[in-house]
């Protein structure tokens, strides 16, 4: 282990920086990892631009990453279930605090809650990284650094279906990538049945009236994953009575709906705070090969290059860009 | 039984009349019920004043009244669980169809459904009527015919707090009745443990810090009752991470909200679509005597008097307004 | 529409013949069905050589099958959604009463349900057959009439899920095939990710520590499927705590199991009643083609060679013994 | 504080002995607490009697008590919700690791949780004894030393009433102190509608039968507390198809029950593992005056009287023996 832990540090809005900082050692609870993939989240690029995303601004410089997957160099005293040279993925949020969230399993809505790259936490993109050993999943042979990366964009699904009790059998409508053929047509790729375009000026009750004609019945779950409150308003209309939509993208503070349309049809409004026990079933279902995460990773760049791989991500070019933080092992 | 069928008609918007109608005959999976105690709602004033609520017009003449309880007195060749003397609570809803919603156990969710006093449907403001057998469910002897048909509005308290998970040591935030003092009073007198009066002009995060201090804590469970925008607002800052706001109240059809503060707590919103499956728990509730819905008849009027009924709930004098139907029992 | 209508008549035990009956005339609520395929199970084979399962008990003479799917040829005069030429598959159980289980949505559970070939109501097995038609799903062009017949018993599986709470990710151990080469070798080219083969004389604490080796880890869920003494046992002891059992097999009246290690490990332990609400999910799924029931069908016999067929069935030869009802159209 | 920390020590299998034991020093994550009441539960005698519960056996000294109340002394250093002075009621079980059960909120499964006074973790019968601050809970004014102490056996109910689903209106069978006269007036005391008192020799079919007649219905849910064979299969037959059997009590470790007649009906089957996320509701409802569980108390001593406290219960008497710990305070 030689003494280079380049890391991508972002010092303030608009200035971020690839830089030397000091290795860090683990705790008594905690691994030290060599990283290998970290993908770029459109949350690390927002805090890049902007500085802040609602309530949480920087501050002082922080590391950013919190898609990422590694290989543990060194284990802290109390760690049993880990060992050097395990490879593992990581769920980037610990809760600091058994309150009454962790204790009765929604530890993801604990309000001190530690997470990577949101301020003012660092996160992990760089050579060397610690982390909570309890928030460290193996993964078996057969699931890659980066598919162990992904399983952090993941869970936001595997979350997201699970508050909307998604299962075999259930129809789905998932909205707010409507209006980019290209994540349409990776939607397709990856498993979609039926795809609409829709442009800007579509009414929501139109788009509606659509989907159910599409799908040949009104959806049971809406997903809607823009945050616009257009589709918002669609996934309102589109759902089936006795139905949810979720919520996964976010918009402006307020937003207008027709609140009465889905009380009165018991059409249920649900958000996702992130995700909670997912990274032992995403593993699952990636072991099993049901799952096909791999067509999401469209670049790779090296550490080094974090730069220019930011702003590939800005530029809204491909899906996913992955870093590659290992110099020894550049592979998928 | 003689030939009176006096009846609460209302013929348009404006025009209501007290007029005898023929006394139906049950059919095969019906009940002839004489009606005995029929609280009047706040949607029987408002199809009375407006003739219409949302989507559902008065086209043609209309019986009023669906919050009812009476004596069965012939019932229809296939009946068996019913017979002519006993003492039944009505269910204004009765499903047409065996659609997905039904075999599910969500008939009240079907889009057919018949409804008392919902256009065209004929409530039973009247000496007779006839109803599904299977949707009037008898009283046992210590729960009196207006504790009958105080089940109706309470159903809808019962559906909420199912929807939104109420247990013994829930903390609910019960909202939308503050700005009258005598309805706060009542709510005193019927169980409330806290009460807060709030102004017109009083911030919703303002209000929401207010409750959190009064309870000690954030509620797990907010139940709103005005459908007014602020109202709902207030719920939602004040509902706990992880909690439920239910959606009693109807307002406007566009309400304007912060959905991203409930998203990201995963604050739920869930509306309540009437009732299902609250008669039988209703009436087990009422006949344990843990819950004594009495205080709320303040006023009661003969049929006859229906008219001076009517203008006393629209007064918005006291809480219930209740009419007795069978000349010979004007008696709780 | 000829004069035909070819029936398996259970007589009493041990006597089934084939036989002329009349041709039924549909009532408003249902639709008369040309049957098209019916497969054979195990408990037709049951009644045939025992005259009874459990209470039920064969007292006159009833049609057999109840795994079926048909064309419409009339409708009642009631029936909207319907109409002739609809291919469907049929729901056997019917709820006769509506009462709480089936407002509650747990139709199954009522005492007084129609149920096609458990005594005294005839089953399917036929050329023309009458049947609710709320209780008919009409099949999509992409799902054919053996899958359409295969959904009564896909929907004990479907049920048996859905009860346990399976989902993408789940860890199973259905057990209870456990004895034959044959069932495992179908098992594992239906989908299984791992096979264990046991022997009576295997203990089950052994079974159990065989399975979570194999697994690498205890499941979640365990599905029996003998309602052997033993297999529960071992059902038992495989689930990891905090899991469910779920019987889908039943065997004695009284078993002996180990309630005190399910009960410390919060081990639930669920029964099957059949299905309720599965054949629009069974649809959706064989639509999508993400599920393969085909290779189930092992054996095929025209109508007119029901016994040699129920014989094939005895022997356990194959899986599903298909019988193809309609003169005209013996394909899948 | 002075040095006194005499502390009730199980050595071995009828070797009880009360002395003095070094006052302990709380962890940065603990309180020191000068213990106030402390129940003695049928498991302190029973280690008592036997020096073993199932598996659990006792290999060295161990202090007992776990049904218990306190007052801080002080806090560790990373302690900041509680502060010397703090009434507490202690949940006498910590998960040791943050496992898949503590992470999906149910830390009472985890196989390596502390827990007072089960072989070899010690308990909290004595003057002083230090407690993780998580699992400390701060008790209002109007909740007094015992009530927290009752929390304990409390919780047990509150989590089988959770598991159970019991909600207002709910019919519930509670079996198990069916033979005892005295157990039987305490609980009308306590809040039972109905009373059954049983023969040994009564048939569980017949008993179930009588339950329906008393009732009116069969009851949805039964709690069975003796862990008797005979009661846990009186428990399903009297059990509503649909509803739920909860196992309170445990028997021996095979059990002969109709597991058909539970199947087919999906009466469930669910055990209890002492409970969790307990302690904030039961406080809530105690505060509430909802619930009033003094009189369970029947039975005080000294904590320098602990072998007659033992005796006491030991013999039967009464329902609860409570210890009072605190010289300087032994009010309830």
């Amino acid at each position: 282990m030689d003494k280079d832990n380049l890391s991508v540090v972002l010092h303030s809005k608009g200035d971020l920086r690839l830089e030397q900082l000091p290795i860090p050692e683990p705790g008594p609870n905690e691994v030290l990892l060599q990283m290998h993939s970290v993908g770029i989240c459109g949350s690390d690029v927002h805090y890049w631009k902007n500085g802040r995303i609602g309530d949480y601004v920087l501050k002082q410089p922080m590391v950013l990453g919190h898609e990422a997957s590694g290989r543990v160099v060194k284990v802290g005293s109390a760690v049993t279930h880990l060992k050097a040279g395990d490879r593992v993925a990581i769920e980037p949020g610990v809760p600091r605090e058994v309150d009454e969230y962790f204790k009765s399993g929604r530890y993801n809505l604990s309000p001190s809650i530690f997470f990577c790259a949101t301020p003012p936490d660092d996160g992990n993109l760089c050579r060397y990284y610690k982390h909570s050993a309890d928030f460290c999943y193996k993964l078996p042979d057969n699931v890659t650094y980066e598919e162990g990366a992904l399983i952090e964009p993941l869970s936001v699904g595997i979350h997201a279906c699970k508050r909307a009790g998604v299962t075999l059998g259930s129809s789905v409508f998932v909205c707010g990538a409507d209006l980019s053929s290209d994540r349409l047509a990776k939607a397709k790729e990856i498993g979609a049945d039926f795809l609409l375009h829709v442009k800007k000026e579509d009414e929501p009750k139109d788009i509606a009236k659509k989907v159910e004609g599409m799908l040949g019945c009104m959806p049971q779950i809406s997903i809607e994953c823009s945050g616009a409150q257009s589709s918002i308003q669609t996934a309102i209309y589109a759902t089936r009575s006795g139905g949810v939509v979720i919520l996964v993208g976010l918009g402006t503070e307020m937003t207008t709906v027709p609140l009465v349309n889905a009380a009165t049809r018991e059409v249920d409004i649900k958000g996702v705070c992130r995700y909670r026990n997912t990274w032992p079933v995403a593993i699952s279902m990636l072991a099993s090969k049901k799952l096909n995460v791999k067509p999401l990773v469209t670049h790779r760049f090296p550490l080094e290059q974090a730069m220019q791989a930011f702003e590939t991500t800005h530029q809204g070019l491909g899906v996913k860009v992955m870093l590659k933080c290992d110099k020894n092992d550049q592979n998928p």
